[in-house]
């Protein structure tokens, strides 16, 4: 693992700027014989291109996948899979009017402090356009992982200060929230549009849940399931912490409370998460993380020029008010690259000769 | 990176169960040149050690480091540094009545339904003794980062519903829980020792500070600093969560309030925790995570044996009631090992030829 | 490194079969700033591609690259260099004969154990066609190289039985064999048209060298320079053997003729090849490798297909007599890239603090 | 893999020098359940040391291995194998002579040039001494290989001019040569023991089989079975070249020779050294490499100091005069690595879901 590229043995390598002329992905190590057609991938990329509603950007980009290689015959051969999506919307004229200025909140200041070079194209690398490599490449891990019986979701549990209390799964998909709480939308919506209004932003945390993962995965000590799953997730984009079962509210329980006692039935609580020292206990996986409110904001800023000299800042074009709903299936494709790997991985290093 | 191999090119491979004759870790990748011997080591050894206050497990162990290789005359020769530490205090007599039971909360089940084989030994290669090979590379690993200027600390904020809220450096080392507030300090003592009388435990909050970390360093898009960060804290055992700047705060937060604004005299703010984009700002790197409340309690629960059949259980033996003062050095040699590694990852990755 | 990942910070990771949409790489860890357009990549990929000379096969592809993304107003950005060439000339109809039948000598069989499928479009991944991804990433490596002072180049010295006994280095890109010997170059281009006409095929060995190589590059035990570029030019298809500096003429030397002598003028000899202990000595790297002769031929040979039933077959269709001429370029990417990497790893584990 | 990290799953960390205090190797990725006790890694060191017989250095060290982790109850556990083994006699004394000088054909001057440190005792870590953590691990891949049936052998084919004709497999551990040929050990003894008179030494080479190989092993285009060989057989000390079946012989060979033919009942040749496209056929892997002279000699050459000043230099001490006999363990060792390794990805990448 090492900048662009993620995983051992399933692993993935992402490329692609939000100005070039493409975003993609390489996946070598998914195994062969598993069906796969750019339907699988475009279902996903559909759920996370922009303009899906009115609480995104309305960039309408088409975000269409080929298949460049891998496949054959409707199934994966083993080798590498490449997956390419085509910028077809560049416009990066919107974006010279802050060319020699550094975005509040955004990654400018600290790319042109590591590389020298100012993208000022809409972020470059690190523009939100970057994840499609990821979903691409999810796409491919979560069809991998449906055949060993795992399913993975993810849903938005809380938008500024509105929390969800009730969960419907089917709902998720049927709000643009992505909330599976039915009550809570309209309240989650109206904060949202409300900062949108006011040409500011809001926050949000995702919970991302994985059924049916088979007990034993993970690779101690370093390895342990959730450890790859908080570096995955830490990895998107404006994500500023992740949690596992009882999270940060484990810190005021005692251990008689937190301890999930073992019954010949199964567990009968889920504190942990999903995981003991690191390794899947055959429960649902639970996590749940922050991303930070959108850094692109109408509220004018303080900010430096790259020769160093004081500016102020507005950030037009556009931007989603919330990135929690199209960060959704971000989550669940990063789940599915770490959950397939570990996988593979304990494949690979279980059982004697 | 795999299993008890972690880092790139400051890479370090642990080894050793509590019960086995001994624990260690191999260090590759570390530059030629810096001075090391012993007592650099066992300084940060004798900081996790139990039985230094009446707060921890009396497991009064040595922990003698000793350098197997890789330093000639005091100083690394750029070859593999290997650390042994021999265990002699094995008592493994005390685990013989849970031996075929899976103690909730424990790591017992997960290996066994991962290995086929019940190390009945005081957790075996998951007992927190696998630590020091943690703590023994850490102080290899700050030494090099001092002579970058980078100051690594942590410090105890929160057990149990107690938080701090004054901050003395100076102090975290002057009381047994760690925290850097001497007015929390006995409201977080007095938590720990009635959890202790009645056999039970509690969680507790742990920051980290990194700074002096020069600007640039991170790896986008997936090896971002925080990412690493999360990743390594997120492997130590009984942590459930981990957060950077604002962190799940940010989830309440508009973008005009999050975004840290830039002057000629340096950042407003540090929301941000240290990295935008996962890239370090040259601001001090702050992480928070949680430590759940040690699940070796005397409260009587629940389990099954290998076999499947309902059973209860109660862990004797010596534990800490809160494992946080004894996680602090644990993590500060966690981020060490992680922000050694980026930096000469940066190294190499920056500059063009 | 895994599969067609290959490079620890110089990164690459290939993609493509003969007859999929496309081949590529993409390239993951180039440092910023060094200047790239797509017709540094070209003129490598025209010194690779078929149909240069009635030497080799008339399949006249194209192969037009087109970097993706990493390069912005011509120098790299440090962000992953993505490189596609489409394929265009599928015909494989051409293949339909012997779609159930493995041939002699290529991968037809083994593709068929490890992944359970037939990919009989032209052997499918082990296509030398594979090698363009070898070759666009190379070309990147070598100009990073030549910032560095590095002068990479590789010639025939051998096909069948003619050697070559002279050296002129600007004869190679004169000839359609890549001999740097004016004198041989008749011998054994009429080896391999006397080769064709039988539609039989010969074999080659081919001299790789490095000049201008930085002292200390290699790191010990395991990646040392020379085990490196054995890795890396084992990898290439044909290849049967390799050998540095003296090579195996050296089973048959004493050690004190085998020794190089060091003067403060340098060394008086380079039997060594330019390593010692693994590490680079700032002489020349000099490596040689054989290329097995072409598998693809017209002479039946006994084979069975997928039932295995016995069979017999001839290859028809478009292949090279001599797959030397053609493997030069590759072979100069191979050691681009590993050269490339060894600086950029030495560049990260040398210096102290 | 990088440094002293060698394997992907079945993966080790060497560590130690010759005049240090141990040497040694963690192995993390071994599977559970393996029986290993310390029998069986003291029986491939014994075949490794020192003192054999009067063709190698008398250096009479015990090797005593002492396995520290990861075997519980006489079998495998899963958790990192950590191996250790004291240095004895160091006689660091011997060294002290050539301490500012720079033995030609030894590593001293590109360590130098490295690390900017001169470890004048031995070799320091480019000691053959090195070679004890490969075996140890080697051992433990061997017993793995064994119980899939794989087979690793390895003999001396020839020394100086000297080649073997014949092949008893049960001779080789039967002369201190480790030839399989009867007849040609009295020849190549009396080479080496000339040698050893004029205070020179001979080169060598080494045939490595691997029987019972199942078909499918190797990763392409990059992890081909044997470019992995060659990468780790390169790796050793003073190796100069690696050739597979027919080898160099290939390039005066037609593709009508060199072709295996393929029948029901199997391949008819084995040219191809039991690989095609890099992915093993199940027939046997047969390697071949050569080992040159033994660079430490009586014979006076011309070398610089540390200060670049001119002089003339013996190799005093104890030394063997072909280190062939005792790399035939190290080389198996190797092999077994990459087998073993190569083997559980496969078992990671290949089926389905």
């Amino acid at each position: 693992m090492s900048g662009s590229v993620f995983g051992e043995i399933f692993r993935i390598s992402t490329f692609g700027e939000s100005h070039g002329s493409g975003v993609g992905v390489v996946i070598d190590g998914c195994p062969a014989g598993i069906e796969l057609d750019e339907s699988v991938i475009q279902y996903e990329l559909e759920r996370r291109r922009p303009g899906q509603s009115e609480l995104s950007t309305p960039r309408d980009e088409e975000d269409r996948a080929e298949i460049l290689s891998g496949v054959f015959e409707g199934r994966t051969t083993g080798t590498p899979i490449a997956v390419l999506v085509r910028n077809k919307n560049h416009k990066s004229g919107d974006y010279g009017a802050i060319k020699n200025l550094f975005r509040p909140g955004h990654a400018d200041y600290t790319y042109y402090k590591k590389y020298g070079i100012r993208d000022y194209r809409g972020g470059g690398r690190a523009s939100a356009r970057e994840t499609i490599g990821r979903v691409a490449s999810g796409a491919v891990a979560k069809r991998f992982l449906a055949g060993l019986g795992v399913d993975i979701f993810a849903h938005v549990i809380q938008v500024g200060d509105v929390k969800a209390d009730n969960f419907d799964r089917s709902y998720i998909e049927q709000n643009p929230v992505r909330t599976a709480d039915e009550k809570a939308f309209p309240l989650m919506e109206r904060l949202i549009m409300d900062a949108k209004k006011e040409g500011d932003s809001v926050g949000a945390v995702i919970e991302m849940r994985a059924a049916g993962v088979p007990a034993g995965l993970g690779e101690p000590v370093f390895d342990r399931m959730n450890a790859r799953l908080a570096y995955a997730v830490m990895s998107m984009p404006a994500v500023k912490g992740v949690e596992f079962g009882a999270g940060f509210a484990a810190a005021s329980m005692k251990g008689s409370a937190m301890n999930d006692e073992i019954t010949p039935g199964g567990f009968l609580s889920n504190n942990s998460g999903g995981t003991l020292g690191g390794i899947t206990t055959g429960q649902d996986i639970v996590m749940r993380f922050v991303i930070k409110p959108t850094s692109s904001i109408l509220v004018p800023k303080k900010t430096v020029n790259i020769k160093g000299e004081p500016a102020e800042i507005v950030t037009k074009g556009r931007h989603d008010p919330c990135l929690a709903p199209r960060a959704v299936p971000v989550a669940e494709a990063m789940a599915a690259l770490v959950i397939a790997d570990m996988a593979l991985i304990h494949r690979a290093r279980s059982g004697g000769c």
